[in-house]
């Protein structure tokens, strides 16, 4: 494959354009930055049309493993593409899988969260602690290229799911769905209950849709012994996460 | 006092050079945007020099109680020194209180935290949980805008403190050292003990530096019952002081 040397080649601006979020929709197509994050898709088994690398033999290891095309371009190139500063590539397109349907099974659900490093943190954390992921509300599209590099891989360890309806889609699974909110007192006894639940984390600025809190099962508040009522969005549902499934000490 | 309308005007420059780390250095001297955070400043007793803002109205909630002099903006000026793409201001310029000595309390300790975001995440969470912050290596500047930013007031509802040779310090003030580290098997015992401890982070890319991990007290590791093998470390941060004041149930 010849290499290319032209901002303006077809090939990378139909991929430039994967970083709105309206081209990934329509072309089911996302961008993925960096040898990792290439690494655990390939090793997941995802489609991927084209890899743009400076260097193309840096992709030696994956050993054919790859399904597209493998194209060398210019730092230029490599610069039009990515979404950093300083790029080293490679740089791919991945076909995004459809989405799957939620399973019965502890299922972190992100409403309305605005940050994508706050999204792709929690798909970070949730496939550390296995749970599944599912987006609901005006949270940020889980295949951005930023989400994808903050969840470092999680997006292929666990499954991420998409919600219109939460409540009743969750309830058709079997699944309890549980507030997380800020408050006084700690509430943490729903997160040792049988069966899968739900953890409902709201926005960053707002908290969570007063309507969803009134329909959820109840509630969960972490204990704050200290001087500050709410934490980070990611770091609140991390820690939900792992008093659900933290050994008993 | 007179409006300013020139991104060129002498303050304006003095104050936006404040986003270097060598003028907070040497000035003592950071940059404080957005209402919330001059707030929990001005609450805690913090020293400002000026307050930028484009309706200095706004500032009458304050009720006199900002030490400095309030000077109205423009939109281009704001612009000039703002670290955020939409800033509505008011950005302050504080005076940064001398670094306090080390208490005998539980610590969280960043080393060679690179990002930011994760470090004002942790100084959030330690201030949430009753710790103390101390910072080692090469992080960033705990002072720096974006990290104030992240900690969304963390700063001034716990004590920041710097350390040159971190075992060194923390044994003087009777604090066990405990590296935090990813591995297969879960070590929360060291948590569990009287006494305070210090709770020691690594590097974002590298993890914890391996003189430190060989002279700590011991290792804790949280169990990861997933398909990721390490956290944020933002979030490996927040779980495990967690987990050190979390209600036993």
């Amino acid at each position: 494959v010849e290499l290319i040397s032209s901002t303006r080649n077809p090939r990378v601006i139909a991929a430039a354009e994967l970083h709105q979020a309206r081209r990934r929709r329509e072309t089911g197509r996302t961008l993925l930055e960096g040898p990792h994050l290439l690494a655990e898709a390939v090793a997941a088994g995802a489609h991927i049309d084209v890899v743009f690398a400076l260097d193309p033999t840096e992709l030696d290891e994956f050993g054919g493993t790859i399904t597209g095309d493998i194209v060398p371009v210019t730092e230029a190139v490599l610069g039009r593409l990515a979404g950093t500063e300083h790029p080293r590539g490679p740089i791919a397109v991945l076909a995004v899988a459809p989405p799957e349907a939620l399973r019965a099974r502890d299922t972190i659900v992100l409403v309305d969260i605005a940050d994508p490093g706050n999204a792709g943190t929690i798909i970070r954390t949730a496939a550390a602690f296995g749970f599944q992921v599912a987006v609901a509300g005006s949270t940020v599209d889980p295949w951005a290229p930023k989400v994808l590099r903050a969840a470092a891989g999680g997006h292929f360890r666990t499954q991420v799911s998409t919600l219109g309806d939460p409540l009743a889609e969750l309830a058709e699974c079997g699944i309890a769905p549980l507030a997380l909110m800020p408050g006084e007192h700690a509430r943490l006894e729903l997160l040792h209950t049988d069966g899968p639940v739900a953890l409902l984390v709201g926005s960053e600025a707002h908290g969570l849709r007063a309507d969803l809190v009134a329909r959820a099962d109840g509630r969960v508040t972490l204990p704050m012994p200290g001087r500050i009522e709410s934490l980070n969005a990611a770091v609140a549902a991390a820690i939900a996460m792992y008093e659900r499934v933290r050994p008993v000490v």
